[in-house]
């Protein structure tokens, strides 16, 4: 079998980015760690880490130390019930690939359900989260496919609401006669990153053709909220966090009763891992209670 | 002189991630954009983009789409007193690297002074994001260093103060004994990424010892507040972010009177441009008025 010192040496510079804080995590020095990596590369006949800041993982060593993450997974699992495996081991950390929607809104209560995991989210876009988990990074994504990637199981999470929205003032400078086609291909939109097709759907979905027009480029759930807020665009904003704006009047819908419900996804490993499971229970759970059932 | 037809082309398709998209924008057909961006390749020599799902740039497609926004940007300032030039043309596009802690506080504020500007904002932590600049994939930068990047000015922007917090519940599961270092060696902690290392300069502040332990990795600044309120770990919090529950204690701080403050500098490229000294005009007054002044 494989070292799994070496390999717990390799998954912990991937993680933490440095050999420093890796040996820290390990309480082993740095050159120790370094030695168990070189010794991994040396036996693998590859290099496993591009030394920088921070260190990242080549493609062969990001499956390894993705195995060891695994393997750590159903080892952590062993510890009840068996006396001689140590108790007092590291928590485990579960990789899940997430989009920054969900995790703005309903995704935060969820992982409060299993307070004895550790977490390390990944942020894409729902339509691309499945290539992580196709890619063996994460262990279970949020996704807005609702056909299983291959050795995963898929459940259905509700849908996301959103509307199309923008401050009042904004409404009133770019759209004076109405919020028509010809406007909105000039009144700048805001846009997450190239994956985000939300705004371009919503034109489809509420004049039946997709309009292109000016953008800014936003990175960031509460961002693109603020940014509306401010007057720069309008933008496709998750109705959990702009309920409030909206009663208020601080923002208005670009057209009313017309909402875009994106359908969400729970694909998980089949791995067979207790703590997995639990998981999720718990994002059952909580996106049943607080996203849009249809 | 290159031809800026082609390179206007090869910069829609890089922006937006897709032919179809960049078609949209310029108001011509997928396959004249196509054509274009081809024809680009064969004079240059080289591959410029790499056809995906979103299209990306390759190393040269990037330098050659940053040259022709900056061009851009220079052509959108000829407008005002020039009536030869077209009046119509569709906004410039400036594209900074921000860390997403100064996005979520006092950044949107900054870029709302400039209502004429589009924004194309890059995420990243404020000890790199200088490197956009180094690598000219960016105009401006909010950074962490005050060294200038070559070819750019540096400006003193005030600091961001950060508190370590957490909920009451999770101090009192963690630390029944007091905040110690022992105890903060074994208590989750949240990390935004493995560059973020706000959480260890603290712990050096605070106890003269950067202090390993468990952690979340949580990429958003809301997630990482959302995750202190739910008691999932501690972490370093922009003190506008969490004033309101820290007020009402919906979290606590580990130790009282012990902030982080992590000055940022504003470092903008050197071109003459009205837009850019627009912008940095409204960035100063906003960050003096927001960021803490030493």
């Amino acid at each position: 079998m494989l070292d799994y010192a070496l390999l717990a040496a390799l998954a912990a510079v991937v993680r933490t980015g440095s050999f420093e804080r890796a040996a820290a995590q390990l309480h082993v020095t740095p050159s120790a760690v370094s030695q168990r990596v070189k010794l991994l590369e040396e036996r693998m006949g590859t290099i496993l880490v591009v030394r920088g800041s921070p260190c990242t993982g080549t493609p062969a060593g990001l499956r390894l130390s993705q195995h060891a993450e695994r393997v750590a997974l159903l080892e952590s699992e062993l510890r009840d019930g068996l006396p001689g495996v140590p108790q007092d081991g590291p928590a485990v950390t579960v990789r899940m690939a997430v989009n920054a929607d969900s995790l703005a809104t309903w995704f935060v209560a969820a992982m409060a359900g299993t307070p004895d995991v550790l977490f390390d989210l990944v942020l894409d876009d729902q339509e691309h989260s499945a290539d992580w988990l196709r890619r063996g990074e994460v262990l279970a994504a949020v996704t807005s496919g609702a056909q299983p990637v291959q050795g995963c199981d898929s459940t259905p999470l509700g849908a996301l609401r959103y509307v199309a929205t923008a401050s009042p003032d904004f409404l009133r400078r770019h759209f004076p006669d109405g919020v028509a086609a010809a406007a909105l291909a000039r009144a700048p939109r805001l846009t997450y990153n190239s994956k985000d097709r939300l705004q371009t759907q919503w034109t489809r979905q509420a004049f039946g053709v997709e309009i292109a027009s000016p953008t800014h480029w936003m990175p960031s759930t509460h961002a693109f909220v603020d940014a509306a807020l401010a007057g720069l665009g309008w933008g496709m904003n998750p109705e959990p966090l702009v309920a409030d704006a909206l009663r208020g009047g601080r923002l208005v819908a670009l057209v009313p009763d017309q909402p875009l419900d994106v359908p969400l996804f729970w694909q998980r490993s089949r791995i067979a891992s207790r703590t997995l499971a639990d998981i999720t229970r718990s994002v059952l759970t909580t996106a049943r209670a607080q996203l849009t059932q249809v």
